[in-house]
């Protein structure tokens, strides 16, 4: 392929023409693709059909002899954190179950910050006349819409290879006491896969922030989701909290939604000992247990770190091959041409696909016209908007492969005649 | 049984000596009873059995095709809202399903009601100088303790054998802006076993309150939990709000935690379309969807409204007689003393105890002291201030049917040497 921001005008009318017309037969296909959200696909779910039959007919007795049918026990069965300590770098005491959605564990961490104050606040954060939270880009538009929600101003923070922009992210919480936490997905970020470094990890450990009160909202969603044999451990963000002094700074959060059932996993909140007893007092005000039942049936089905494991090794053996077919597909209608550029992942459930600055909404409706449904563009930015409209979240989990390709192409087709298209402009 | 207030002083030295001796005696016993909590019976757990394996190795699939192992469908499975919709009264689409807990939905709705406002609401509810909350008493511990999390200030109002005081809340709403809300269980209350009139819930709908977003926190905990074969039902309260020019003003709650098994069943939020909206707005931001399996689970497993009146009817089976014991045994040592009286509830899963002004801590740490746990006194208020000192709940559901009788025995002794001591002091 051709950079194409090389061609002359004319060499470049021609292409554009050529694309056009790939494109429009692409479309005469009739396809219907979705590459919106980061779902299991249906074979990645079977690998868990144990969970429908599961504890058992007479299976309902913790090993502390909890009749886990009843009401009580609001940390989570003992055993279940136990098995999940191991991934999340913390004691079991240091963790809590919540119900099947980490998202909500974050919302509700929110909700208590605001309402009642952390553990290291003197008020309330609603009582605060601004509160700002530090988003590093692009990122997940989950989290960005709890902020939205609560009216919390986003800061958007550049994402290097090795994690977000510690330059500024230092700078930024060392002068404004107003910005009282940030997002981080520190492990095979969505959607760009960053892995953070431990150099990274250290400094967020470390640095000063304007506000005692200032907390890493460390959603390790992807703590288990390798792509590839290579199994990247990130440094312990608790522990190297606690080293520099800041013992309280971390949240952490993770869940089964995408090792075992999503919507019928495990959540969990982990962090330091005055994290976690802050928040079962804010909880159980909420809430008389979680369903244990539920955890003992996750604890019978994973058995132990090496039954979890084996579990993600099935599950890669299922998406890997897609990763590859996109990573192909768009080498191969992409590479070179200067108008695109994309991860290769070594974890997570996401391609990012950077494009021609402007283009990224433009892609997102041709790809549609096509028959391929992508996340609208602007959703891994705050307020939905991406400044350079260049950031597109590709996610490839959940058709089977045989759609993969297609949808791929289907995209990278969407990507050629958009640009092209954007090129032509410019050059009026 | 003689009126104790009625005694001279030497009978009543007498007395008290004899119920000294029989305090002692069951002292002696060295029995470990538990009345504390409304938690269903081992017995009453084993009925619901049937859960621990189900839905069933390859059942996942709604009823409209959705996979429910998968993400999405936040507002709970259409066949599991059709099968709950008869019991609160409201049309399937008017219901959301949630986690486990009813509390949680009723803690949830104070968040976004603070943190958002309602739907009515010109400003969020935490930007008010002062909220303040209706507590009809004895009630809810639970209840009061949200209110008391979120700086919600407590008003209690007395408890009539059709509802609350009506003369007292019409009054309070009609002048009290910052009245926000009222909790209200009406059927089969906590703990009085109270069943809202027709014309209470007319009047709850009726009238007319100072803040244009007044809610009532309709706590159908007990919808279909008869203790006898009398199914009370109440009036709607959601179509008498709606006749009476009021459609949002009340939230439903409900769950199936004593229904099938606590912790593992399924919550309930239901009220008005412009309500449910609402809540699902606010929900969207915290989860993606709740645990469907579960709900498919619940509905293949209580299958129609038939299937869940008979299990509820097992339940009684299981713990009618235990409700029947109690009152058997303080009618044996109590009846016609003048020192206590209680409620024979048609549904429930509480007792209301009402003992002699300034005797209610004192019966507790005695019971405590022969082997028999009581919720603390003043629990049933708000603040955990029982301004009489006299109220005690009494929850006969968790213990075997033969210690039943033992404990109701211990609290009856306690019930008397309590009392007769404090007589006695009376005259000194």
């Amino acid at each position: 392929m051709t950079n194409l921001a090389q061609l002359n005008a004319q060499d470049l009318k021609v292409f554009h023409q050529q694309v056009r017309e790939r494109y429009e037969a692409f479309k005469k296909r009739g396809l219907k693709l979705d590459l919106t959200r980061g779902k299991p696909a249906s074979k990645q779910l079977d690998l868990s059909n144990a969970l429908l039959t599961l504890p058992g007919a007479q299976d309902f007795t913790a090993a502390d002899k909890t009749d886990t049918r009843n009401y009580g026990g609001l940390q989570g069965l003992a055993e279940l954190r136990a098995l999940l300590a191991p991934v999340f770098d913390l004691p079991p005491e240091n963790l809590i179950i919540g119900d099947n959605s980490s998202l909500a564990l974050m919302h509700d961490t929110f909700v208590y910050a605001l309402l009642k104050g952390t553990c290291d606040s003197t008020q309330p954060w609603s009582k605060e006349k601004r509160i700002a939270f530090l988003c590093p880009v692009p990122g997940y538009d989950r989290h960005f819409a709890i902020c939205e929600e609560f009216g919390i101003e986003m800061i958007a923070v550049p994402m290097n290879d090795e994690g977000p922009d510690m330059h500024v992210v230092e700078k930024l919480v060392a002068q404004d006491a107003a910005i009282k936490g940030m997002w981080c997905i520190p492990k095979y970020n969505n959607p760009t896969g960053t892995v953070y470094s431990t150099k990274v990890v250290e400094r967020l450990a470390a640095m000063k922030t304007a506000t005692p009160d200032f907390r890493l909202f460390w959603d390790n969603a992807y703590a288990v989701h390798h792509l590839t044999t290579e199994h990247i451990e990130i440094a312990n963000i608790v522990e190297a909290c606690a080293r520099h002094g800041h013992a309280n700074r971390a949240f952490v959060y993770g869940s089964t939604s995408k090792v075992t059932l999503p919507g019928a996993g495990v959540a969990l909140f982990g962090g330091s000992k005055d994290n976690v007893a802050w928040y079962l007092k804010r909880m159980s005000k909420r809430t008389i247990s979680g369903d244990k039942i539920n955890q003992l049936r996750h604890v019978r089905y994973l058995r132990d770190q090496g039954g979890l494991m084996a579990l993600m090794d099935q599950h890669r053996a299922v998406i890997a091959p897609k990763f590859a077919k996109v990573i192909e597909v768009f080498t191969q209608h992409l590479g070179n041409t200067g108008v695109a550029s994309w991860t290769d992942p070594k974890g997570g459930y996401f391609i990012s696909l950077d494009v021609l600055d402007g283009c990224a909404k433009e892609v997102v409706r041709l790809a549609k016209e096509a028959g391929v449904e992508l996340t609208p563009a602007g959703s891994t930015y705050p307020y939905m908007k991406d400044p350079q409209d260049r950031n597109l979240r590709i996610a490839p989990t959940f058709p089977v492969l045989a759609d993969v390709g297609p949808a791929a192409e289907g995209v990278a087709l969407a990507v050629l005649v958009a640009t092209t298209e954007s090129l032509l402009k410019q050059r009026r």
